[in-house]
């Protein structure tokens, strides 16, 4: 049987979240930021950074934990480079940090092709699809990594967890030849701790090759499982130190310190990377056929998806399906246990709780 | 028994590679552009993309095939964006090219902070790593993919190859902090075709899930794996289709017609995207216990191979090791049956081959 939603309209969605930030001490704008991605995140089907996460994060490593400082204003540091800044964000909102940083470097790309904003300091942004997604939509390439929190990730042929769930997220302005955005968006790791929590509360084992035990031996078992492993071996490694690297140049420090008790001296924050390029700035202009520069990439990916390929899926084509169920049902699709867990942040906020029995079932 | 070489000097080896070339109608300075990778590649000990196999793919795809145009001169398009160009390569050898974008990115990268270069009608540029690992050593963070020359690899869920094994190749300016760069370089593909057609060779079974038989099925046995899958399932085929995409936007046409039979009106070339970013336009400035980049880097990676991972490697470090065998022995390390096949190069082009007995054994 097919899961049941409760359909809660955008507004009252956001109105819920705006109020739970403004309670915690963030500003209007800062409420609002959390509220778009938050609003994004369901819509488009991503439960696990929805706004319930959001708070929860804010709740263990954010405000309520000194990782992350409710008013705080972005310091943009001075750069001799024309086309790439550089930002202390101070301990901002990570939500309201990168939809500003996203809306800069579509303005750098605008003039210069390509446009950088590298961040120091920063707070988890949660879902980093939401950001190329939006820019995506709004006709440009994207592309955004970060350090994640915490480090559970084993390297390739090691023992002990030393790297974030690290994910890469790419956008792609697609819209116009096949529907939607092509947004390639994951963690580093095989799969997520929340996944393995999941599993064992199921009782169900392990994929292979995803987990290790506190030994770092490969285990199914999600009762031995402690760290988890990189996708890919070497390959899934490798895309996981670059943020580890990244994050080294514009100014983290040790992962294994990263959001875990603060050490005198250190630095314990995450880092972003967010870039933006202008497809004009890519074309050459010369396309088979005569076609344009989005026929193209229809006429690419119908290559890719023909000759019997006709039933593999392009990336974020289950989102936009998401968001298309959304919007027929005029509103963002809950669970029951979700619906309760709003209901208990708007308990903490003050403010009117969401009303089960009058939302309509999706 | 660990294998023996023989040591052939790096100015033997350079002569012959640029006679070769010369020989094949290039100009002097695409053959030393030719040689400079062969010779990088040999010293890495990158055995795949060495000058064997650089005169092999002339030979199958490129100056007797028409997909390689000997002296073609690079047009560089007019532009509207200041710090990303895109040129028509017109077939140009893709070393050549890809020595010139790399060096362009850069030069883009001192004033902007980051560079861009995307080519349209582009030649097999052979060993991307080679490209990004000249930027990071010379301190620049670089990144480059392309669109491989067949699609011989199957999307995530697909039964028919319509991918290329698309590589991506990032290099880091590491060498002040663990003593080379790091580089991470590889196919999207699990393995190579070339890998299927050794393991045949040897009767030996193949990795699982690195290639499907002729209906798309997986099979493990060389003799029936006609197409490659991607490593890593939908996360591996995302970012093959990052290549293809990107392609696209440049002016690449169809993958499965590239570098097949002609077809009237199409284009069967392939795309090249470089980019390199200057190290301090990514930096906040703010390390941790008053340590410069170069020491937070370090102290970075000492903590993900720290705590028990000291086995693990850093992507790259396989490279600079057979760079310090290559410089220990005094030159370049060939198999026997790798100066056979260099000697038939130089057969071909009618200049003096190597004298196996004089040279020396490593």
């Amino acid at each position: 049987m097919a899961e049941t939603f409760h359909v809660v309209p955008v507004a009252a969605h956001e109105s819920l979240v705006r109020s739970a930030y403004l309670h915690r001490g963030f500003d209007a704008a800062e409420a609002e930021h959390a509220a778009k991605l938050a609003t994004a995140a369901t819509k488009h089907g991503i439960r696990t950074h929805n706004a319930i996460k959001a708070v929860h994060l804010d709740e263990l490593f954010g405000s309520k934990a000194g990782g992350c400082v409710p008013k705080a204003s972005i310091r943009r540091l001075p750069s001799r480079f024309k086309a790439a800044e550089v930002w202390d964000a101070r301990k901002k909102l990570g939500q309201a940090v990168a939809w500003e940083a996203i809306d800069t470097c579509m303005r750098l790309a605008d003039t210069y092709g390509c446009g950088t904003v590298s961040i120091d300091n920063a707070f988890h942004y949660l879902w980093g699809g939401g950001y190329v997604m939006e820019a995506a939509k709004k006709g440009y390439i994207a592309y955004t990594n970060c350090t994640a929190s915490l480090a559970e990730v084993v390297p390739f042929k090691g023992v002990f967890p030393t790297l974030g769930t690290n994910p890469h997220s790419w956008g792609f302005p697609t819209t116009e030849a096949v529907g939607f955005p092509i947004v390639i968006d994951w963690a580093t790791s095989v799969i997520a701790m929340g996944r393995v929590q999941q599993l064992k509360r199921e009782g169900k084992p392990l994929p292979p090759n995803a987990a290790v035990d506190k030994d770092g031996k490969p285990t199914t078992d999600p009762d031995k499982a402690v760290s988890l492993l990189p996708f890919g071996d070497h390959k899934g490694y490798g895309l996981s130190l670059i943020n580890e690297i990244v994050a080294a140049f514009i100014g983290g420090s040790l992962p294994t310190l990263r959001s875990r008790a603060p050490v005198v001296g250190e630095k314990q924050g995450c880092a972003f990377f967010f870039q933006v390029i202008h497809p004009d700035a890519l074309s050459g202009g010369a396309f088979a056929k005569g076609r344009s520069q989005a026929e193209n990439i229809k006429a690419v990916l119908g290559d890719v998806l023909g000759h019997g390929n006709e039933a593999c899926m392009l990336p974020g084509q289950i989102e936009a399906e998401a968001a298309k169920r959304s919007e027929q049902a005029g509103g963002l699709l809950f669970s029951r246990a979700e619906v309760d867990a709003l209901n208990e942040i708007a308990h903490e906020a003050g403010v009117t709780p969401l009303d089960p029995a009058a939302l309509p079932i999706a």
